[in-house]
């Protein structure tokens, strides 16, 4: 293993000398460059097999090792590709900021995932090893997913593991939920603010999105029996647990009325459940998949949250006919999730580690947000944060009318910040500004220096 | 970990005890199981604690641990599913062959994936645990993959990294391309044959296929300008290197002609390049993304084929603004691919095994492939084998006229064996009966054996 990281190392060395020579030059060979590297000729073998495998030299045996040569196709002509595209479905800019996490330099207050030391990265790493080590991890498994890790996500929901389908993590069940249970061009209703992924999720899949706003108790019933009469859609996305960016949960007076409402109309709830395991202050609300006897409730949970983004791995929860053709229309779309990476969850789950990261993690949250909203109460004075969330990651901060989120943004993203402009929170046109902080990418004194940053640009 | 596989086992056999128990029936206490099972109190606790996990027992702290209820949900009505769904866009008999490999009893006379003995699973193992352990597999990467893995993939085929998109494998590569490249209920073409994930994957994007047929030398070009003339496709699907199921490799002539076809249309080639590592006679065929600097081939590759089905990644090799779409849309669909399995993927294509395994791979491919194709010609004498093909996993073969290839192939899953139905390779009704047999899942004796039972049934 030395020896490897060592031949990277003079791999990457020899990268920047061929840099700087001609297609065709000769290397020297293996014993003149294992004097000059100080290291083994089978060292020196291995870091030129690298450089071959990347197509940067070429040995010829018997005569050496020769710098490739970059074959030149004719100058390309993309213009036609204009006209065949089509219509841009998925908003580009929006998509960016989703996968965006700056570079190693920026302070991280806007992102949805845990930073590294709240992540239970020796356990991953320990229960890693082993199941790929086992075996266990190169196996396959049904394209639902494995039935033990179904029967764990199963238990987690009081549901059926037959109801359960494994898929890479909560934007995949997103994407694959709405797409599956309606058709190109339908129309999709969500609360407003809603999650940029769901936002992008209906556009990658075609549908038209509709929002409808919501208050301190959640999305506003009233508004959504219009809409879901004007639009006659048949899904409805909603974080009824916590939503992002805002932090409001469904009350229970409106959850009966949601679903009355979708029994009424025979549409679907898509309950995006992420913050299931993230709640700060209570035990969690219950999900809505679990009142639901009829099948109206499709929900999306996800590992990917409470553990690491690194870990793919996320499920839905579906029954009757619905759970039936998702689970059926799966294998067209990807033969079954990494059965290493199912393996992996499973053995975290179900190992005493989960609940000890997790008590860990709540009380590490509860302090990160504290600091936060302490931090943004003293310094920003002019932004209003108008609730402070008993669960998820975020905070939702009103900025003073006339000021334009995504200037504010930019301007933070310069000055090594990252916050969340909350335009993308919005279908469409926002209705004022804001911007959505996380606590949990950031540490403690990364908030503390962010916060402190962003005063000068506000 | 000898604990950890003990307390499993006892968990085990209490799932099995509890299920003859009536809920809220008190288990006996932790020293006496630990008595009964001949374990310790911790291996007790730990086997208790995950059946808990699972909601089968519930431990009330100072009084016991009980048998949990089923909490018993009123009767479901999923009636207004049916309304609500919509057509079915996914033939889900076709998919449940795509996912389907029988059970361990059954003989693996077709499945498009190496036979475990194939596959490195030593290195899949060394590889998979070091890069576990090591942390690298667990940070995030930028949602197109790994840079490092980029330049390894993009080497292969003579492009550059900023062209390749990491997918989770090439059914979900195809998916992806055929519904970021096409809209919603637009046309596509294929050769006729054609793979069924192909097809699946045109249903799930919602797209209408077109077939078009094909002979030794690939898709019939003068067809194929008729098809995009009247459909206006803009997206055709072919298996240029190595048809699935026929092993036609495309022609140089007809290559030249369908590249030329596309730029007078305007339209994109979705290369599948499934066999390029199973090429068993002489070295694959160059992709056809080498000879098109305009950008209207799109290609997608596959390591799930010559490693483990289980090693969940390809990727997608898209130049112009129709790699830019892919790249962006791509977070919408999926964050990116899990980081460990991209190591992974790195770390065994610039291993020496690399070339190791592909040597062992096809010398054993070489000789399944002949044992075949002689227990084919020696025992079903009425089973025409119109080619023997110089790459990939697969004899197609014509059953006699007026034979049932559904019914045959029922009848072989029911005496064991495992054999492709013919109808599933075509868009519509199957001209002509044929089987679609596989010699890289099953071993030697498995292949005379199934050949065998097959007689009995034709």
């Amino acid at each position: 293993m030395g020896n490897d990281n060592r031949s990277r190392e003079i791999a990457e060395l020899m990268r920047r000398r061929i840099a700087g020579m001609r297609a065709g030059e000769r290397l020297p060979g293996v014993r003149a460059l294992a004097a000059e590297y100080r290291a083994s000729a089978a060292t020196i073998s291995s870091a030129l097999s690298s450089l071959t495998v990347l197509g940067l030299v070429r040995a010829e045996p018997g005569r050496g090792t020769f710098v490739a040569g970059q074959e030149r196709m004719p100058e390309s002509d993309f213009s036609w590709q204009s006209q065949a595209l089509g219509r841009v479905r998925v908003d580009a800019d929006r998509a960016s900021r989703l996968g965006s996490y700056g570079t190693p330099e920026h302070l991280p207050l806007s992102w949805g995932y845990l930073s590294p030391e709240l992540q239970p990265g020796e356990e991953l790493r320990r229960i890693g090893s082993r199941a790929a080590r086992s075996g266990q991890g190169w196996g396959m498994t049904p394209p639902a997913g494995s039935p033990e890790l179904r029967r764990v996500l199963a238990a987690e929901y009081r549901a059926e593991p037959s109801d359960v389908l494994v898929v890479s993590g909560g934007q995949q069940g997103l994407v694959f939920a709405l797409r599956t249970l309606a058709e190109p061009g339908a129309a999709v209703i969500t609360e407003s603010p809603s999650y940029p992924g769901a936002i992008l999720a209906a556009q990658s899949a075609g549908l038209r999105l509709s929002a409808v706003p919501a208050d301190d108790d959640g999305i506003l019933v009233d508004r959504l029996a219009d809409e879901l009469e004007r639009t006659k859609a048949r899904v409805v996305y909603l974080q009824p647990s916590c939503a992002n960016p805002t932090g409001a949960v469904l009350s229970a007076r409106r959850r009966a009325q949601v679903l009355a409402l979708a029994s009424a109309h025979g549409a679907f709830i898509v309950e995006d459940d992420w913050a299931r395991h993230l709640w700060l202050d209570r035990s969690a609300p219950d999900p809505l998949f679990a009142e639901d006897p009829d099948g109206h409730v499709v929900s999306v949970l996800t590992l990917s949250k409470p553990v690491s983004p690194s870990l793919r791995l996320g499920a839905i929860l579906a029954r009757g006919p619905a759970g039936a053709r998702l689970r059926a229309s799966r294998t067209a779309d990807d033969l079954c999730v990494s059965p290493l990476v199912q393996e992996i969850a499973l053995e975290l789950l179900s190992s005493s580690a989960w609940p000890r990261h997790l008590r860990r993690l709540r009380a590490a949250l509860v302090g990160r947000r504290e600091a936060m909203a302490d931090a943004i109460r003293s310094t920003l004075p002019d932004v209003r944060l108008p609730r402070i969330p008993s669960g998820g990651l975020h905070l939702w901060a009103r900025l003073p009318e006339g000021l334009d989120s995504a200037e504010v943004s930019a301007a933070a993203y310069a000055a090594g910040v990252l916050v969340g402009d909350g335009r993308h929170f919005f279908v469409d046109e926002p209705p004022a500004p804001h911007l959505r902080f996380s606590y949990g990418a950031a540490t403690g004194p990364q908030i503390t220096e962010g916060i402190r940053r962003l005063a000068q640009h506000l």
